[in-house]
């Protein structure tokens, strides 16, 4: 049935910068969306997207998209749906404007994130959230919504603990080594990185402490209760290219074995994969029997870098259980977390008639 | 008063191999000690030392050895002192040869470390562990004796962990990002590391959570009773030369303020600083205020790589504490531990005739 | 036509180090070949090929291929063309005997490529060369054969000369920076390699030199007769995992403009672009006009590989032209190498009837 | 004689920078200057040294001066000798305003290199231009001057070069493989260097052919004829931190025997060694008999960065002869170039009494 579905216009607010070329990237390609108005600061506007937008990602530029005029971040021009690659300073003010505005704002910035009444979304996990979306509009006077994903290193932590909720998350000590793409072009200078380890990456643990405890969260009338689990992160920056490797030490009420937790998330699905959205992996996590991995360099692309890769599960002596989890932090920690959102709207049809 | 001892005769087993080489360097240049005697297997015996030891270290081989002839391991053959730099399978037979030969041996290799006889020597923290040594020279009757040192990675956890002693060590886990030198040459294949983790590394998990226990243990009439500390660790290879980086958290019955837990470690001494040993750095840990250290590439050199560099004090909200070490794995954590703790040794009257 | 073609059963000549499990990625999935028969050294005889062959690749290995039993390198046993992977010491014995037994063998190793009846072949450049294997097999007695492809370095060098033949090729100055995956695994420490360059590879630049001439030579009655062009190469190894980037200067007796030495190249074409050969790229050589390219992480994978990307065309003040080329050395400079000199005897009858 | 001197007091105009940090720990422990004054942008002025200047090398910033007030770059403010490590950008200006109020600036930036009447200076090979210092004074009206050392790349070359000019240097075909650290701090992005080769350097192979000719240049009573010999430059980005490697092809019209080639670069020496100039290493030259160095990461740091190491001298079967040649760019190839015309002046009287 999905088959025959038209593709729909969508936009890109910041499309000429890393992340804004990922989403470019990623809808060029899909069944579903079609990447029709490309949206940046005032210094590219008018300017061809091939020109505008040095390529960074490793293939070359979509040819549909490298004509394309680049359009101001004018609220009310482009399509209903768009897509926003901005960075937080400029998401601020312009994000609000277009859900003010009608448009429907998927979108990769941390600004909203935590407010009360927008859904900090990952389809797997808390597709309900969606619910969110009658209070935004309601307490805000919007026709259109903001819709958010999560920060790249909290996506492969919630993921993991998603399906372990029924055991009852207590605590989780994580220790994240992240990739340099996680902070954008030109972003990590290579004096700080090269044959180096940078224990600090700003605000990080903050927000994977924080995020993660809505993501997991139950959603009443009153909004969304942040699940209890105590999180506590060390991140650090390590010379990667692509993919976070956590690792992570679990305290589970119920006490599970060992197969029991590895069962949990090999089995783990949810919506995208009840609904077989175009870029949901059969299998969200899969757990690796291999005793060294994930790796990133190895399996950060399995599924088109929606899959998470898990291994290692073995007893941790404080807290019960640990485990190694790998996810692709520009992929299903960005530009495809936010993609895989709005499938999830249009197969749920909050995004209506084009 | 030590500034006029005179350098004694010392030997090295197994001084081909690229933990051999950082013995040889560091002992090159070491006041108290002469590379007199160089050991290796039957294939180098009687090669120059440069020939049979294609040098694996940045600078050059010390002009002083690179003559020498390459002996066998042959017990009875060198001087009274003799450091092995063996690896584990040689290291199984050939150092208790030379034990009961009269030979001290100081060795880095794992194979004796947990035996209850054998110390487990950190000299800031356990130097009164050499009180084993009476029991093992009872229990086996040999004229010489065996004293280890840690696993590299144990290094860095346990000097942390010593001075936070009197706060009541509870549990602590910690994740280690170490660095592809810890594995020796050839070691970690480049096609395993270029731009990569690797979340594994062969029984070094095992090491740590036993090793730290013992290190930090109280010795009595029955030998060294273990700390009860309970010690969980992830530990990782990750694309760096020198040093190993370790995200620790931490559980301590005191809880005492981050200023405490920092002024405890700023202040650490132990015998080596005591003694005023030749190697032995004025303060054995730094703690750094900066945000974003330690560093491998920019600290791991601190005082020739004999000095532990912590960072990031801070409330761990499952443990209490947490903080990122980082040691030299192959100077704090290999040759230079040995050649601390033989400096200890001759300091204290334990090697004997001078 | 070429589509309806029926997969051929193919084997692999130590099929479970590196360069074998790259052949049999490519095989797995090509249209024309099914790698129907896996052989490798006595310690894997018998065993699963997933068992017996750790994967070293970023991608797991094939499912068709994981269940296979790998058999022993015994002429006679396995399908008429077999592709070898082995080194050159097992080669040195193993493919004749193939041969011997009728095998056409199609191989990576060095051993046979500069005998003077053997074809060493790229089929863009010398498909006529395989008018040897009449004299190979009259001279040999063989009722198979061997055909070998040239060593990565050169593959990449020889791709962008062969257009330039028609300017009169006198000497080509180039400098490589190759990558680690060239060295198969383990193959380089990570020791030598991490934030390092290693200004020599063994033999390499004697091979560079000869092999080009004999790839551009022309063959009459009495064999290959050498391009007399001047090769002079310095290798080295730079710390990449795909991709050797070359620093090419070239003199050429017309002295063409730089448009024309750049139409040779965007233009080359080959009998496999001419018969549609299924891994052909429609272009072997694509040049760029970014004032940056070609790079090796961003550029290697162009058409699966199988494309040569040219760069910086420029005046040389010295030899006249000077550019920069990239390779993919274990695709088109080994694996993707042998696998088209494959498809153009099978397209060109030289294989026949299975 | 030497060891007697009294420290100067020096200046450095932007001394917050990378380049800057790198005079500040140069000169805090040289025996002849001391970092009295430092000087920055307006946003920097008035703060602490440590403060302002966020320390990137990798040992701390030096005890002596972390407390300095950094000082804005004006004219006359500051000792007579100062050091610029501005960018090109500010020393356009800044440079010649302090050379007219009367101060030596010994300059690291490009601007003023290829001025007909500026010393472009590397002490062992062309002491003798700073007879130009008396033209450029009279033509200019300065009571100061403005000496300058080489692009980074082009020292490595000239020292190679220099010896060989007896010889008879006809033409240099050069390939470099360098390090990030060239390109300062940020610099370049790890998006960009991570286990890749940028082709691409941006004006540097142009200044590595004009410098080169006008460093091997003779002085005559109308300025400095360039040298003859051609250049031709491939300039290569690689992973590395520290060390510019250098592939050099050379033509020479004697023919001399390659013992004969590294003959002459091992006994080279210059005024630095007959004046025994503080920071002068014994042999500027050193030629590894090892068949794969130099390597960056193991020679770099070869006399305190100050010695170019060569390796691999062989024939060229294109121009005659080809070597390896690997110097440090930040020191050898800037701050320390800087400081060694600085003591050259000093040894000479051409600082005069301050």
């Amino acid at each position: 049935m999905q088959g025959v579905r038209k593709r729909i216009d969508v936009g890109v607010l910041g499309a000429t910068g890393m992340v804004g070329q990922q989403f470019v990237r990623q809808l060029a390609r899909h069944p579903w969306f079609r990447p029709a108005w490309l949206a940046a600061s005032e210094r590219s506007e008018g300017r061809a997207y091939a020109d505008a937008a040095p390529w960074r990602l490793s293939d070359a530029p979509p040819e549909e998209v490298r004509a394309s005029r680049v359009d101001g971040c004018v609220p009310g021009r482009g399509p209903r749906l768009v897509f926003s690659a901005l960075d937080a300073t400029a998401a601020q003010d312009i994000e609000p404007a277009f859900a003010a505005a009608g448009h429907l704002v998927v979108s990769n910035a941390r600004c909203y994130r935590m407010d009360a009444d927008v859904p900090l979304l990952i389809p797997e996990i808390n597709a309900d959230h969606l619910a969110l979306l009658d209070r935004q509009r309601r307490a805000r006077g919007w026709r259109g919504a903001i819709v958010t994903n999560p920060n790249c290193s909290t996506v492969v932590l919630a993921m993991v603990l998603a399906p372990l909720r029924r055991f009852g998350l207590e605590s989780v000590l994580v220790t994240t080594m992240q990739a340099v793409s996680g902070a954008g072009y030109p972003g990590v200078s290579s004096m700080d990185i090269l044959g180096n380890v940078v224990p600090f990456i700003a605000n990080e643990e903050e927000k994977m402490e924080s995020e993660t405890c809505k993501i997991l969260g139950t959603i009443g009338d009153s909004g969304v209760t942040p699940h209890a689990v105590t999180v506590s992160a060390h991140t650090n920056r390590v010379p990667v290219i692509d993919g976070h490797t956590e690792a992570i030490s679990i305290a589970l009420k119920a006490r599970p074995s060992l197969d029991e937790v590895s069962g949990a998330l090999a089995s783990f699905k949810g919506q995208p994969q009840a609904l077989n959205l175009p870029t949901a992996p059969a299998n969200p996590i899969v757990v690796s029997a291999a005793p060294d991995r994930p790796q990133p360099r190895r399996d950060v692309d399995r599924d088109g870098g929606m899959t998470i890769t898990v291994g290692r599960v073995r007893r941790c002596p404080i807290l019960g259980v640990k485990l190694v989890a790998l996810g692709h932090n520009t992929i299903r920690g960005a530009a495809g977390a936010a993609v895989l959102n709005a499938e999830l709207m249009l197969a749920t049809g909050l995004i209506g008639e084009d």
